[in-house]
């Protein structure tokens, strides 16, 4: 397993790769790995030949007051878990390479950067889907893997990816929970025990409203009420938002008809966590369903 | 020569070219080509393989009101030219196939995007950059060029092309002007003989600044307000900005030393008519210069 530091060495790398034939895979992670992360190189260990993963804490993603300083890094730990799972690069830059002085061109991605998270964490997105593009150009990946976890991100960089041509097939994959319940996240190691036995009323919410809809529900305005209030008997939790949307376009539904995500961030006591929960209804129907993926090169 | 129309097949041609190591020369163009487009080709020749001249009239640069109906258009008339200066691909897609239902992406370079012929032009240089990026994912140039005629886009280019490390060398080509020294454009289609002869004042209060230069002027202030009364004699002619700027930053300058972009935009009738003139200034002399180029792949 190789580490690469510097952005000329990947890029040079990358385009040698692609005049090789050789497919890459990419999996791009802020660090701090969990069993999330590294579940997401098994969506495309099977069609790549290199598995690049890359570890960079974007400062352009987090807003003025974030946890942006005390962000989980251990680049050795990362790497550790990385080389037993079979990883071939890890692609960790300086934030200096990365953002050179007169920097100043962002992706941005119209509507779907302002609502929900967008809406909490202005400039949030726009940093994402800035530094996306600069991955993608300097590792020139066939296919690229986000997890579910962050269901905005995955849709919106989905929306981008098309929407620019990248010759990239963007994959999401599913959330990865402990056995409580709980989806990982590098935040959670910010949680005392009594604020993550709090953190699991997310998903228990999620769940509650799940069997509400199985139960024959479809008001959408219903399903988020009850949402909140299942989550209002957390005393150290506050909820940022809960909303049940169209899972292209992110507007709220008013009503269950097809594919729908549900989706809520709350702080819980200073630490701020997300959790969805993407469902679809058909025939009077309800089940889980994953967030789809976009077709790249091979198949557009 | 082989005409592209589908953006699907003139990105797997381009995979399949980088692939076999041959190095692409894009052109971008919105067709009804002059002689200034057709000597864009003369910098890409010397080292690519494979010379693409893309043509398209880009919706999303023009805003109301603006011209993007009437825009000439003659993709017969282009090919001809281009098949006989040695193009290999034009690739000229329709709109439909560039922008799909439900695109919302947008590439943006702050602070550059919003002076000069941004501020007359709002959402323009958003439009190019958008365009240019999709062009860059579809072609997957080695080298770009551009026309320092729009001097303002070329820079912005450059930033954008570096601040998103695309592995995409862009070059910057001479302003080739009519033996009068009418700067070539498109819309110069538009000019009648009166508004013709009245445009030659841009180009006239460009060197006749540059006089004042190398007569020792460096203030600023009293050069773009020589350039103002030099193009007020024009009965027809309506300025839209005129400013001496730094060539990487667009900043106004408030006095010249080293080197500076002299540019102005006017309306001549309802046509609208750019012209620039780059210049240094060092020990006290004054040159004309080129606009520089960025290092791409190779040199970076």
């Amino acid at each position: 397993m190789e580490i690469i530091r510097e952005p000329e060495r990947m890029q040079a790398l990358a385009l040698r790769l692609r005049r090789e034939g050789k497919r890459v895979g990419l999996v791009p992670t802020m660090g701090a790995l969990h069993a999330g992360h590294l579940s997401l190189l098994e969506h495309v260990r099977r069609d790549c030949d290199v598995i690049v993963v890359s570890i960079f804490v974007n400062p352009i993603q987090f807003g003025p007051g974030e946890d942006l300083e005390r962000y989980p890094r251990d680049l050795e730990g990362d790497a550790e878990k990385l080389r037993e799972v079979g990883c071939h690069v890890v692609f960790a830059p300086d934030v200096g390479s990365v953002y050179r002085p007169g920097a100043r061109t962002r992706v941005i991605v119209e509507e779907l950067e302002d609502v929900l998270c967008g809406a909490s964490r202005p400039g949030h997105f726009r940093g994402v889907a800035t530094i996306v593009t600069k991955l993608f150009h300097l590792v020139q990946p066939h296919v690229a893997v986000f997890g579910q976890k962050d269901a905005q991100q995955a849709i919106l960089l989905q929306r981008m990816t098309r929407d620019l041509d990248f010759p990239v097939e963007l994959r999401i994959a599913p959330i990865v929970r402990d056995p409580d319940g709980l989806a990982l996240s590098s935040r959670n190691a910010y949680l005392d025990a009594q604020q993550r036995s709090e953190a699991l009323l997310l998903q228990e919410s999620l769940r509650s409203a799940y069997r509400l809809v199985d139960a024959g529900e479809r008001d959408a305005e219903i399903l988020r009420r009850h949402v909140r209030e299942h989550l209002s008997s957390g005393k150290q939790l506050r909820i940022d938002y809960v909303d049940l949307v169209d899972a292209q376009t992110l507007r709220p539904l008013r009503r269950l008809d097809g594919r729908a995500l549900l989706l809520l961030a709350a702080w819980v006591g200073k630490t701020r966590l997300i959790d969805n929960l993407a469902l679809e209804v058909r025939h009077n129907e309800v089940r889980e369903v994953a967030l789809e993926h976009i077709p790249g090169e091979e198949t557009r």
